[in-house]
């Protein structure tokens, strides 16, 4: 879809703030990225995959971002560089009518309290909220409706999309993306119970996250018990993530949708975890560690790998007769030890 | 739980709204409705499904929906019609509180952006935002707290209620039903590596719901990387759902709560996903499939049917026994298989 | 984290409010809380987990929370008493900086209906809004940007943090604490099918949750469809719990974040559900059931204990081979069957 209001570039523009080799016409003027099947002849598509070469030849796009060994097979003026997909999304940040949107200024219906420090070019978009002793920095978007707790503090560039928490004495880095319905820094979950009811336990931690960490719609990243939940550098979070309290998640780690984690597991940095994934509590996963969608993960993991746990759909007819089986799945291999041993025995 | 603003009606004006044979008293009045059990002499009870025949003998309900050949057997007045659940669901929208207020206007709290356009009888609620170039089709009534995103538009008598954020860009057909907390439009989750960090891939793509959607409370539908992310008419969606961005889902396809959908993946038309359940990415599930609650879907499905992955719950105690034998599977399989060799080799 | 705003006290005091026995300068002032660890001579910590005995000799906390058999290895002041972990709860409140806050009134900017009752000491914030019929107990709280729906009701002291939405019509008992994107009260997910398409069923019950309830962020809670969604006193919902139409939560129960379950199920008194459960439609699971992390409980349940499903996670090479076997597992339970027997048989 290109945007009504999306800005457009000439190739010759594209190429110099891609690094890239043009072959084609530079004064050609484009206005949106596409695939290669569905580029119109105003739009860059790019081949960063192998899977989709079979789309290249027929490709009505403008240009192509590709590697320059691919370049002769192009039906079309071409922008070669190292690495195509990288340069999608430099060309996606560039296309995107968001970013240059001029901010907004403090509108008149938000509610500012007085000394709260605001940098410059700051955004407070309609009905947001900034409590006492909130600091932002220079360029920092609040969205339409969000609320900024007593003495949080924003970095430069962060934007927080429509109806973002952040709730007390949270503390974001800067170019933080935060995206519409997320809670950053709610009560984690603790109680002392004596023996009949609850009791709770006020959680006196905050909430720390590094420099260009985003964070996905109605996720929840709850705030420490007595230090903090603290995210690095560079972490990706997807939508409905729920983060407990003193979690430490390192720096270039990702976490996809659904992503459960118990409080006060670590994990390492430049790791991945895919959809529904659930850490229990008190674990640490060493740098490297992937764990694949849906998988539950009871015990740290302390070697960087792939690591997985479930079993896949099938016809409910067959799971049936299988998942029956699964509890009796010790008496079976009991009953085949007694076999092998009568059989040696024999 | 009969509300205090429910509307009444007589039998006669129920049965003539439903098209049905009213064995009874046309004046008698009635205020609500209820179970077979629980009806007060002022309510209206249903008899849908089978395990329910028990309570009718006794039920204290004004009348009860059934079908006739069941017709002789209740003993208060009866409304007789083939599909009594879904006359059932008729009735419940008729002495539904909210359907019969009066549209509220523009809140003198709400931000309407000049140029936003707004159809007959629409209503904005306190705190609201609708931002520039939005359309709001006849009677939508938009929630106290909800953030309209520029340019998205929404068609005629859907509802959103309180605290809905609709991000920018964003396409809704008429009738839709948006509960609180919902997210339609927030970013996909895209970054290309470098092999020591993420670079964001701006989502440039939109959303597009069909007519007749609903979607849940705290449910996330993710924009499209480049297109849109597709949801069909008349698709049910519930509670803590997420949809991630280019996503497409069928026509009067349900999902229930807490389903993820990682990106990409095609579901088809009048497909039924259970609690939980979870679809990896880049899968296409063909029109007609179901999949029960929890199950973990990684391979396309091209044939309708019930598909299922996991297993049940049992006592702690034999589980870790079970589950033991799980990591040794594969290993036991092949000793069987030795010594059924031996055996017949024997 | 000491708090900027934390009040301070001094160790007299503490034993006092604890009812503990003091070994050490009643006079010493102590501004915070802290673990055995990681206390500065200005706080306090606790010793409730033997597995912490080993950080006892090093402390350098102003004083320790232990039992009085302990006493005599504690290197720096103690209070003595029966149970640390209880007195550590007692003592987070205490030097919870939000506690000590006065209440703020009515913001100028919050949109509280005409006739809706307000207790004493009531707190509205900014952009918050407070529909028609409304009843708020004294000394509750409303944070930035609440909804708070029609005829709902709030008991006394309950707090509700920014942007939680509570729809028309539900009853909340006293001492509630509501997190921040929560959802109470949303519609229950029902619809009637007539072979080609949906027809929604008016979710006409409510929800009513107890007295000491806490509802962690993000998490939702529907309405029922006919009589209501009902949580009992004293339970604990962690965040990102979906709870759906007509189900009972028995009293103290606890669920941890990501929980889900399905509708009319009923949870009794004191259980506890680990993060991620599954729960499905229509069960019963007596007082004092244990569900371990992401199981999924397809059957009552109806004998008080632990019970577990699912795999624990391993390398993913090894899990293909054994997931794979999970699919012939009826297969080998027979092949083993036929073995045993012609073994018997020779």
């Amino acid at each position: 879809m290109t945007h009504p209001d999306s800005p457009t570039f000439t190739l010759g523009e594209l190429a110099e703030q891609l690094d890239a080799r043009l072959v084609g016409d530079a004064g050609r003027r484009v206005s949106g990225l596409a695939t290669l099947r569905d580029a119109t002849p105003d739009q860059v598509a790019f081949l960063a995959n192998r899977a989709y070469f079979k789309d290249l030849p027929g490709t009505r796009a403008a240009a192509v971002l590709l590697t320059p060994e691919l370049g002769e097979e192009c039906p079309v003026a071409r922008l070669e560089l190292a690495n195509p997909y990288l340069a999608y999304a430099a060309l996606s940040r560039l296309f995107d009518p968001l970013a240059s949107r001029a901010p907004g200024g403090i509108h008149p219906s938000a509610v500012v309290a007085e000394g709260a420090r605001l940098g410059e070019r700051v955004e407070v978009g309609p009905q947001a909220v900034v409590e006492a002793g909130v600091t932002l920095g220079d360029e920092v978007v609040v969205g339409p409706g969000c609320v900024i707790g007593a003495d949080s503090r924003i970095g430069a560039g962060s934007r927080l999309h429509a109806n973002v928490t952040v709730c007390h004495g949270v503390v974001i880095g800067e170019r933080a993306i935060l995206h519409s319905g997320c809670v950053i820094g709610g009560d984690g979950f603790g109680f002392a119970h004596d023996g009949a009811r609850w009791h709770k336990i006020a959680q006196l931690g905050g909430v720390v996250l590094g420099d260009d960490v985003e964070v996905g719609s109605c996720s929840s990243i709850d705030r420490g018990a007595l230090g903090d939940t603290v995210i690095g550098n560079d972490v990706k979070i997807d939508s409905q993530v729920q983060i407990a309290h003193n979690v430490q998640i390192g720096d270039h780690s990702a976490l996809a949708g659904c992503v459960g984690i118990a409080g006060s597991t670590r994990v390492g940095k430049h790791c991945m975890l895919g959809g529904g994934v659930g850490l229990s509590g008190h674990l640490t996963l060493c740098d490297g560690v992937q764990v694949t969608g849906m998988s539950l993960v009871t015990n740290s993991i302390l070697e960087p790998g792939v690591y997985s746990s479930g079993t896949g759909a099938m016809k409910n007819a067959q799971w049936r007769k299988n998942a029956v089986r699964f509890k009796q799945l010790d008496d079976l291999a009991k009953r085949l030890a007694r076999l092998e041993k009568s059989g040696r025995g024999g």
